[in-house]
């Protein structure tokens, strides 16, 4: 494919939140991961639409919900609320068809006041996504609130496991040039950099 | 990569269950996708450990449990017991360690005796699959029980979805020659992820 | 306590919708379970409050939430969007602060077009409305729009075992007045009038 | 009812694990709370079941499967293994019958490594109590391995929502004797069932 097209969604009724800030930042990240310009990322901060999302008609949410629909890579964010994702996101993705993002390759991320609701993004959220028709090959993104203050490192924790998954959803090879890849060019084809995949080593002392 | 490895593993307590019979055939298919051997798939059938799997050891499991991890592609399949995946196979799931199943594309497919249970594998199994690190691109594969006398139909209309993805993160070219590939008119949603996604269309329509 | 006050929340986005006629049908069903007057259930329908509800001030929306706070027993109704429930639904339970439905015993009521989305209201609305501090003693009452036309038999089937759970979590005795009341007053203390409890019966033929 | 009886389970494959210990402590606190004798609560430790569980025959998980069916309460208690309860546990749940916990009151437990997995008792351990017909009236307790060594200010915490509803599930009055009812103003929000509710201020500073 040409350069992926990046999109990233923040689901926080607030505008400008820091959800946005968190969602800004992971695409552009994946953005680069996937060659592509972190500059052309586009954002879309539902809080702007709030105000038609529920209403009978709602011209300028369309015209975001095609944008996302239309996206290579979409990175879908919210805050946690009520342990799970909010109200705004949902009436948002509820506006779409049956498979609406098909072809997209989602990445759910959550940013949650506790650590006590992280698993929101894997039991609530990706469901939603995958039900929607989207791709979702990586694990959720989730994060912590005292963790928005600095992303990179969390981002990069999480990248070492999620990068070659999203790099081949995208039709991309999997091994090239992404943030962890100081990991040995010999990472077999199928494994992510930083799991090398020896199965015995899985083995050992399994259940705690 | 070379042809990619397949397992399927059935979490039915009964020995040679149709849960297993379903699990090898959506294998068999998926080898074909991926232009390996269908003849090649391994087959575990956890009925057959179910003595040791609780044991202090467990040598038969061991052997099982690294077949799985090194496989390129692991259909995981379990019938819905208690409106979720059994005993049986998380026992098994549990003797892994941190990331046990990192580098392996697996498939949830869930067999049920009533339709109600269908969220099983989106809401229960796929979340333990991807803490273990595994990449599940696809929807899980829901199956009743009155599908299993003839899967074909069923693994077609899932395969409509699920092999573009699932081709994908196996490092294949997502658009050659997959089952469904000469379908018609009639699969248009099957959009692959470098698809223009004709978004309009996706919004018609949206909520009920 | 004096007879419990009754609340029928419909997260329909259509206005007077076949959601909110069941909601409102199992209410009072409810209020005849707990001896108050069906006449005086009282219905939020959510879809007249969509205008509002994301909107940095909602004044009817506030009194919605303080009805709902303030009853006794609330039925909590959705159909299901994307597998899950409704973006109006949640939105309306986002404005909540934190415990705000303690006190409140809730019923998860959930339409589906499918039955494959059953499992919605147990791992998608429960959880939402438990972090609410609401009680949810009883099973999601689960719908398809097939069962619409004719509400009773299902009420019924359901009631059979909802009845004692939810009429102890309002303080009032289990045994009593229920539509399956049928069922032979030695129903002993704790058990559903249709559970018998004997114990070796539960675990005859146990897994499939 | 004469004085509740009251079981602990225990689904961690280390017999005498500290999730044995805490759900005999929560039991025992729960034994209080129900104006029954602490020291005659039942434990079922299920590592000591372990070798005949997944066996065709189980006569001691069957004995134990029957004392756990007959309880007037149950802590069904678990690690989270994988994000979520352990095989050992479904292993053990999955020998009722339809409906086999029908009649109990329930109370899930989850010790949790890391606070990330909390979810865990609400999205997967209280669906499949439910599905067997087990009435779950209070939130899931969850631990952190953290919070082991000292376990009464946790379970003081949880007892402070869980014990009104806990009581009125077991056809108990709710306000009375509980551990917390002396704690004065603190616990404001504990709000049994009947009371008033003070609606306006629970919709106080509503979302984040």
């Amino acid at each position: 494919m040409s350069s992926p097209s990046v999109v990233a969604v923040s689901g926080n009724p607030r505008a400008g939140s820091r959800t946005l800030g968190a969602a800004r930042a992971a695409a552009e990240r994946l953005a680069a991961l996937a060659s592509a310009d972190p500059a052309a990322v586009e954002v879309v901060d539902l809080a702007t639409l709030a105000g038609e999302l529920l209403a009978p008609a709602h011209p300028a949410a369309d015209a975001a919900l095609a944008r996302v629909a239309a996206a290579d890579l979409a990175v879908i964010a919210t805050p946690v609320y009520k342990a799970s994702y909010t109200g705004l996101l949902k009436a948002f993705l509820d506006l779409y068809g049956a498979d609406g993002l098909a072809g997209v390759v989602a990445v759910p991320l959550v940013v949650s006041g506790s650590p006590a609701h992280a698993l929101a993004g894997e039991v609530h959220l990706r469901p939603v996504l995958v039900e929607l028709g989207a791709v979702v090959p990586a694990r959720s993104l989730t994060l912590t609130e005292a963790q928005l203050a600095d992303l990179d490192p969390a981002l990069d924790a999480w990248l070492a496991r999620a990068a070659a998954p999203l790099r081949r959803a995208l039709g991309l090879a999997a091994g090239s040039a992404h943030p962890t890849a100081a990991a040995p060019a010999a990472a077999p084809a199928v494994a992510p950099a930083a799991a090398p995949a020896a199965a015995p080593a899985h083995l050992a002392g399994a259940a705690r």
